[in-house]
């Protein structure tokens, strides 16, 4: 069984990564290790616990960085963003694409001792075989582990990465979200020399999710399906309240990131390109930026998914989430 | 007749789109303002002169600013290009995509003694018509006279301009050159709340010119329409030598622009989008930063041609070309 | 006579100098310039006016640039900082160190319709003796004029300038609020090879104007006199207010200027070292960087007054406004 | 007995720190973590383990980060800086101010397997004691185990910082080289929180050693005392050759803020002050910026030795290092 570590923070779609990844019985999950993002890292850890405990699955979890490597540490780089486009209340009430709390039982584990940074450093260093590594959150984590021992690196067989857009932008017009919030981060991940399978917006939302297929989950009646029926529900409701979705369906970004690695069916086309990473903290803070013209040599092994199989993933999502 | 200033820095392109709009007989030019940018400012000037004496016809021409407003100020930001995508030297020939000096007769006529932007401030101003002005360079020239004076706007019917790319670069991975060069000119501009045409990459390489189109010019033995095929030659030939072009079209991007303001059918599709322009000095700078997203709205008059229509292009172009 | 030209962002230290300049009777005065700054252009004009019609003299006077080059059109940039240092409201009243409008009688005379920029390259490119340009605002129109004409170089002695500061900043803790406004405009201007003579915020401080002082030339009963005393307390005044002043006595910057060409001996100590102005719009945006490294060799011919006499300053001001 | 940590980048004057801590007997060295910046960080543990075998003392050295955290990520920033300042070539020879590998025998220890961050954490989150840390690299080591874990601040008594120059630089006109090689990480320290005593240029340069303090440490005829006079000539020597010093003394920097903390004696002037760490990276990247504005609040708990008493320095130096 391939050897991984995830990076997440949980997050709707990082749950059903999580479920995906963990039903699916191919993947020995030696630790989760979570960072912050979609919520505060405390809240994405509790949430990370939750899962874990209504799957009645023992992973050791890692509580990661809470906080972008230095992003957030000038007034100017700050003043760009108005909003987060997670939450919006409308009459009083909240509508949220992550909960801050998942309305699961209270976990029975705990979250372990060693910091995840310090996690993913000693386990990849010293591991025989070569480790995958999944990141679907901010690459605070992964850019840190980097930067504190590049020769993590001769020990890391792959990194499947949710993040970026090719010529697409969703917290800025330019900018993913998980690349947004760590773009120094992504940069040396991206930058770094192992091998990269990036799933962009742009695979994501070729795959998109709808309600129909929300109550087919439901339909199963079993644990982890409906869990991920009602936050599907969630996203696309509150989406479409903050007039950034359809009302019907949605990407589940980081799902896919999990499933392009369970079958490689799942995703139609693979691009390898000259890409940079803007950290400069202008209107292109964060962007992914691919170089299309005719004589641009891609530099890095890392390749882009263009566009996915929506209904090999959702066969996928059901089965596993079913069992 | 519709009054019109252009502003060019003369250049193949350039030369051709001031041949289309004296021939066209339909604008009323005022003035030429040359800028640097394919070549240096006062190089520009001369293949401009030139191409008036190859018409035989006399229009005042302004010398502008020889360098970008703020652009080239710091060693950092000018650490991020290399090469400048024009010339390359293979075997001791070079080729180029602009030539610094037209094969053909010294003009008589001389520049003007008022500066480019003293001119359009003056001009401008004081016209009780309002005039359209046409940019097929560096926007220098234009952001200048408008920081000088913005109460421009009132007199200015709208700006037609050759310059940046949806989601398309050219000297870089995001930027098409014209914006590069002068990003925060070019910020100026399209953010003055004046209505912009923009003829981006994706408008002018959707009606490329090849060499059977330049055969076609050259077969009509005018000495405008053999000069311009000459010129699309070279093009075509130079780009090939860079790796940068197929070796049988190009886009002849100025003349587009100019196209597009005599016969609005050339240009097929426009958008009006939420934009930015990146002048951070980072990996994107330069970039036009298109807003694609659902709950984007547009804050200024600035439309993007994304498809042109060849067959009327070149037919424009032939037909002016051998007047 | 010296043939000046006197660029001013009027201001009541402006006010002085500008009243210094045309007293002293030492210097041919080609025309004055108008910047922003401490005011909108508009109202900076119509001070300029009316101080010249208290002075019953006929200068023109030219309006320019109403905003700086680029430095505010970023909101990152722009995020940097809270407030101007100019003026505060407590319990209704509003304090100010720059009256928006003087308290003089309307001017007779208007400004000219050419530009202010058009006007500094008109002026100089074709001047035959070289002229003295004098700036005590944001360096906009000097730097527009010099980027648009390069050439003018050749016929400007030197510029004196009150701006920067040697490790000092008053409008941020590292930047002098002449140069920040305009950092861009700055750099173009103090690296353009022309001498310039730059009166930091050390010389201006060295050499405080006290209540006192404003006694003595509201003592000697001429208008011109008069009116500057009021506009001393006026700063002193607000200074305090602002927590920013000592309540007693404050740099009347822009007349040391006026007054460092008037008469060399006024200026104690003048250094020539290398500097840079950072443009790069963070912490230090705007700020003058002096290199006073054992083995940093000065590039430019520029000199700044570390250290000014304040008898001589004040015998200067007190002997010409009483005129 | 203090409970420290020491995190160098060994270095002549880390390598006098290292001793004069070891040696005064008044510190319980829990770890000495090694970052990069005057050599790769592989060398600077070589160095560190190195001293510490002359002292024939064992403490437990662990290897931390090779690289900044950011700082060296994109092109443009790099571009600013032509030489270190640490090494110059003349005739064919090396001079030096930190030698890559110091003539000394080799170490019997080895380094820890532990990650200097992970040491970092672990240690001082699970002390009962608070721990002092003493910082006199680039603080990358600090700034990433601040990041992974921002709790460590309730554990730290104080962190003792060489780094910064008040309106001095060495490596830049106006950024010390331990700020400058990771702004984000001085940043990140300085904003902790935590008490924090800095060390600038003002007070080591305040304090400088002399060829005659060197002869006599030597003629001690002690191993650190020997070993120091001859980095101490070696140091006054290169920085001669490079014209970045006067051949006869110099400051040994981080042996300053080590006895800063044995001996509070030696500063003789602190001072509280409002600060900022650009780290935009223009023409201000790395410098520390002091707010000494009259309305100024400090908003942390740091302090700046402005001033440090030389002979009470130097007699530490001489007294600890001839034990
Ligand atoms: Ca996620
Ligand atoms: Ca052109
Ligand atoms: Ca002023
Ligand atoms: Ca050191």
């Amino acid at each position: 069984m391939k050897k991984v570590i995830l990076d997440v923070d949980t997050g709707s779609d990082d749950a059903i990564a999580i479920m995906m990844a963990v039903l699916s019985g191919k993947l020995d999950i030696l630790g989760i290790t979570v960072t912050w993002g979609n919520r505060p890292v405390e809240d994405c850890v509790e949430n990370t616990l939750k899962v874990l405990e209504l799957l009645g699955k023992r992973i050791p979890v890692y509580r990661g960085c809470p906080q972008a490597m230095v992003r957030y540490l000038t007034r100017q780089r700050n003043a760009a963003l108005d909003k987060d486009g997670i939450s919006i209340t409308l009459d009083g009430e909240e509508y949220t694409v992550h909960p801050s709390s998942f309305p699961l039982p209270e976990p029975r584990e705990k979250e372990q001792d060693e910091h995840a940074c310090s996690f993913l450093v000693n386990t990849v260093k010293e591991s025989k075989e070569k480790i995958t590594l999944i990141s679907v959150g901010p690459l605070t984590n992964l850019g840190m582990a980097l930067r504190m021992c590049p020769e993590m690196k001769d020990h890391i067989e792959k990194i499947v990465i949710m993040g970026g857009g090719v010529h697409k932008g969703n917290i800025t017009p330019c900018a993913e979200a998980n690349f947004y919030h760590d773009p120094e981060a992504a940069k040396i991940v991206l930058e770094s020399g192992i091998p990269c399978d990036v799933i962009p917006l742009n695979a994501t939302h070729s795959a998109e999710i709808s309600l129909d297929d929300a109550a087919e989950l439901e339909a199963t009646g079993k644990a982890a399906a409906v869990f991920a029926a009602s936050l599907i529900r969630q996203r696309i409701d509150a989406l479409e309240k903050m007039k950034a979705g359809n009302g019907y369906s949605d990407a589940i970004h980081d799902a896919l990131a999990v499933a392009s690695l369970l079958d490689d069916k799942v995703i139609e086309t693979w691009e390898t390109k000259a890409f940079d990473i803007d950290i400069n903290g202008g209107a292109g803070d964060g962007a992914l930026i691919i170089d299309d013209r005719m004589n641009a040599e891609a530099e890095f092994p890392v390749r882009f998914a263009m566009k996915a199989n929506k209904e090999i993933f959702f066969d996928m999502m059901k089965e596993m989430l079913s069992r």
